[in-house]
């Protein structure tokens, strides 16, 4: 994945990489190695220096994974590196690594479209525009409860995103899942069962991950981040969605900031960061369900085919995830309302946004008196409601 | 989706079924007339009958819903039925009612897959068998603790499922979500939005659902609970696939408590309830996608085919979610273990089992000694701590 | 899947039921019992009758098929019916005549849909309407030239499921894929395997299909057919998508012959042919993905689970593209089209329209003179092109 | 996509790269201008040179795809450059260069790989060995006929992917597909649009592409291959699932030349290439689902983000798909049989595996003679018709 095939792709910068996952490998090495040494099981004051990326890259194929290359080059530092760990074990800790970073990312980008949200909520609040169902004309809403509406599934994504961001844990569990090297290791301990299990909370503590139970088998840890990742690109799908109809030259009650061009209409303004997060909108969902579809198919203590497929996979939806984080921040803070033009339209066709209250009127007995009235029913009520459940989840906006 | 296409469909009964959803419907619709009723704004006492489901169905494409011909039918008996209600209100509240019913199915059957789990666990907690990592022997373990891990993956996917189950939150907004016709009904009221918004709290408190919160255009109701279905169905993926091959006659360390015939080959026993559950495994993750892949087209105040797509996709997941469920316990439930089996391939393959037990003492300059103990790690300490966690879930098991 | 939750359903009839499956698996146990018999290998001259559903529902799930029951009942009727064959070649050719049903089904709604098209291509040859890119104003283009373009993409489709279903074929292979058992009937036959090839053929010729490929183990005569009615899907998904967006009140270039209406909103007409056809084409493509994620995972001789998952996925596909089909020749026959309003906007954005041929212009040197002409470029050749592809396909339109 | 994150990644060397997609739209936009210097429309003799990957990447995003800043260069070489064109032009008929590289590096290794199993075939056309289905013992096959099925599989898959091959389109419409500014640019010759016809056919001929057809809007050009790959990825998928399970140690009747090793346990031989082969195919079918899911939401001439994912989709599928074919292929060059514990095994469970055979000749009255012969049914014939087929591919394998 590069700028070319998915333009804006460098805004994730070093999220995730090969290099990025090379350093959290060694990372988790380190921090196995430190536990090992406090626990007098290794040489202390060790510093492992990650080998160079082609070096890992060139053993990786044979053994099915990189660590097996990464693990020979750091016993050439230190006998005692990677003793008592398994592949998966670095591997996972890892993945779980890069895909906190990306977590992180995110979150600070959704911030940003979450304020920028709330502030067209705000000037918005009584900004009249036709609601629209089944694409037709239906009744009317605010551009204000339109925007705090896109913030509600803001909020509610995050929620749940850092919910399981704080739950992600460290996996280590050695060959099979039952520490047994780590114990073996151990033995000279008068309790080397809870020896094993204090070195495995020594690195969750050093990685300020979440300890104690294996997953290796399990792969809630990386589904429930991808669901979440997922409900997201669901929510930014939406606004996008809205935001490239309502920036339709027919409609033009949006636009965003700095529109795009063409390589040979000149004039043109396309909608370019509202198509750019529905393509990521439209993909990420599949790639979710790949990692589902690999735990569906787990077996054995590891399993054979599964587990490989997840690494790529993760790390294309979260460097996915954190470019249309970024892209979606930009589309918000620039984002043109016409509340003119929005006005005008509900103005304009305000027998068919109004046809429903003479409806009610009518049968109600009232039919002689005018529609009067906006007819927005509870759209400041709901505002509020957001605005406020949103100032719990970011403060103040 | 029949018995003879999907073997064990039958299980799922009425749940969900295009009856049920009719009865959820109108349910819906009575709720909310015995809400208006009780504000004063429709007659009181009346109880609305379904029309038949023939008399919907054939109304349902024409507006492209099954409300249109449903309000129609209980305005016959009603004037005051459905008022202030759109189509969406009363498909989306249904669809939850349903789903419900089928989550809280799923959730009586995985009690009983725990407490299968939990028996095997403890009546296995010391019968050592081969670990085996990409199709490999690895190093040992015991059956109990496999038992263990994929009662941990249950317990995991019940939480979560229990969790979202309960946020499952009633959806009246209206036309465009701004619940403008029910305070046009509401205006004669000192505050008519009050009033409204009393309303929809009403619903929610008989329905038992959450209220307050439109999601008419934001579906995580919907993609949480599917991805929690899916997460579960990872865990059965998990589990029967492991069932299955540890079935298969070179293993022979599992077998299915009834297999099933051949229609050919006399004598065979094949591992079928984890076969079907291999089956909704497979399925599963793209069904929740497709929720997702809707979720993420959404436009306007309702969008233009991916409100649709979500029914029948909600349906056939939770339907099959609730036949697995079923499917599992009687899987677990009547598992036969063959513990010599496991201990005599144990010992027969000692050596390779316990190579890397060798190899640790080996680099700890204990060579010499022979190699001794189970070399189970901290087995004990998790089988402790996920019975433990368990219990927490489903009280004593 | 029922009309509630999937409006339209009922447009797909009896195919591909439970109850169409029953009786094509009666239809291949026939075909075999007479090939049998014409070989002397059976009585000749008896009449298999299928028994109830319900009786083969009820014994479907222990063996994890309905052929298990269904030859018990089979058998009670003739001693020789089913033998020889295993599950595998009942279910897979009775899966083949249903497809068939339902693609043959198919193939007359695109005739209809091709004929529309071509009506609508020459009426609107000369509809001048605003061509739009990435949401934008781009160049002019003809309505006629849209609506060949979408009959281009039927004809494409088209030419690929014909192709694809003059394919389909029988499944024989007995236990393993082997024909061992058929073998075995023959071998007081001179040339036991040459007898028992010589009764797939006629299996295949009863039965209108190919033969002599077993493919229990490779998917492709079911992935293929499934791939193109997503081809067709997507297809469908794009005309609908452009008619539903052309549909809209501020563009109403294109108007569905009767629109659906609201349960509430007097007066409203939505785009619903358009909208239940998107619907189809957001599943369709997972549908799919589903049963080459089985094919996959196929190992053995018959799998564990790839195979169970099939059936239902596929009868989903399959009813659903009927309905599809259908409402789609629905749509296309009612359109109704605009063409002043489309020339309307076409002369009122004139400017932008031409925006490119003057920069032609300019960049040319002949920059003095006016825009000039329709610049439509080789629309009219495109449209003879492609009418005269389609003719190819569907004789004269 | 790295080769720490997908193992064997750099197998796929430059196929489908940014690098090699520059490459390829610097080739499209030299193929047009010597198109139009050919017609006396440019400046003859112009040779472009690809600008800096850095600055076309640093200008994607904004106008959201690669060709405005790639013309924008190239125009600083020659103002005739991408005259006529636009961006989808030149993106679309770049995808189907570097799919078309993809393409034909698989099909080099899918002959290494036909050539492997036509040799296992014969070389164990007579080793019989236990059938197995539903994960149970049936009846014996050979290893011949196993080898010979995934031969047929591969050798349909290639059949399907050289003749989507051979229909790779190039793509040239102009800005909404009309040709419009060509023509234009044309408008001289007596006969402009014809001149612009001739200008596509040129630059088909050119590249070697087929011409005349646009597809800017009807995407089964990028589908029907992306299916293909599918298709294949399914037949190795199967294969590897096949291997990786009898390489399994209670099996042992495969093993991999070279199996790999463990971070951790001396002496482990894992089926790596197996397992990575497994891997692609879990993930394939979603990936073109994807696809699929784009095309359906395809509207206007060129869409809202349906177009801008496929780009990266499809390179990865293609990648991916080089990388397998050529692991499939080392895999059965060096796959190890073990003809003798195949038979060994066959021979142990003979009741078993002629069970069937036992129970016809009884039902044939032919009971008390003993089971004789191998059971092996149409097995040769069925591998005869293979190796025929695959001959006429392949020629002599």
């Amino acid at each position: 994945m590069g700028e070319l095939l998915w333009p804006g792709e460098s805004r994730a910068g070093d999220v995730f990489t090969d290099e990025a996952f090379l350093a959290a490998m060694v990372r988790v090495e380190q921090a196995w190695l430190d536990a090992l040494a406090g626990a007098g099981l290794a040489a202390p004051g060790v510093r492992l220096v990650a080998p160079p990326l082609d070096e890992v890259a060139a053993g990786a194929e044979s053994g099915g994974n990189p660590v097996i290359p990464l693990a020979k080059a750091l016993r050439s530092q230190s006998t005692d590196a990677h003793r008592g760990l398994t592949s998966q074990d670095v591997v996972d800790t890892a993945l779980v690594l890069c895909l906190r970073d990306a977590v992180d990312r995110v979150l600070v980008e959704v911030e940003r479209q979450a304020r920028a949200l709330a502030r067209l909520t705000r000037a918005h609040r009584g900004s009249v525009m036709a609601g629209r169902t089944l694409t037709q004309y239906a009744v009317p809403i605010t551009f204000g409860l339109k925007a705090a509406t896109w913030l509600s599934a803001l909020d509610e994504a995050v929620r749940e995103l850092r919910r399981v961001r704080a739950g992600l844990p460290v996996q280590i569990g050695g060959a099979a899942g039952t520490l047994a090297a780590v114990v073996e290791l151990a033995r000279a301990h008068a309790d080397p069962v809870g020896a094993a299990a204090a070195l495995v909370r020594a690195v969750a503590v050093d990685l300020d991950l979440q300890g104690g139970s294996r997953w290796h088998t399990r792969r809630t840890p990386l589904t429930t981040v991808a669901d979440a990742l997922v409900t997201l690109s669901d929510a930014w799908g939406h606004l996008a969605g809205d935001i490239a109809l309502l920036s339709r030259p027919e409609i033009a009650e949006l636009r965003e900031g700095a529109g795009g061009g063409s390589s040979t209409m000149p004039g043109k303004a396309n909608p370019v960061l509202s198509i750019l997060l529905r393509r990521h909108a439209l993909a990420a969902p599949q790639l979710a369900s790949t990692l589902h579809t690999a735990a569906a198919t787990y077996v054995d203590e590891r399993p054979d085919g599964g587990w490989h497929v997840e690494w790529d996979t993760l790390a294309t939806l979260a460097r996915r995830s954190v470019v249309a984080a970024s892209q979606a921040a930009d589309l918000l803070e620039g984002l043109v309302v016409d509340a003119d033009r929005m006005a005008a339209r509900a103005s304009e066709v305000e027998e068919t946004l109004h046809a429903e209250q003479r409806s009610i009127r009518a049968s109600a007995g009232s039919a002689t008196g005018p529609a009067e009235g906006a007819y927005l029913g509870a759209t400041d009520l709901f505002i509020d409601n957001i605005l406020e459940r949103a100032a719990r989840v970011w403060g103040d906006l």
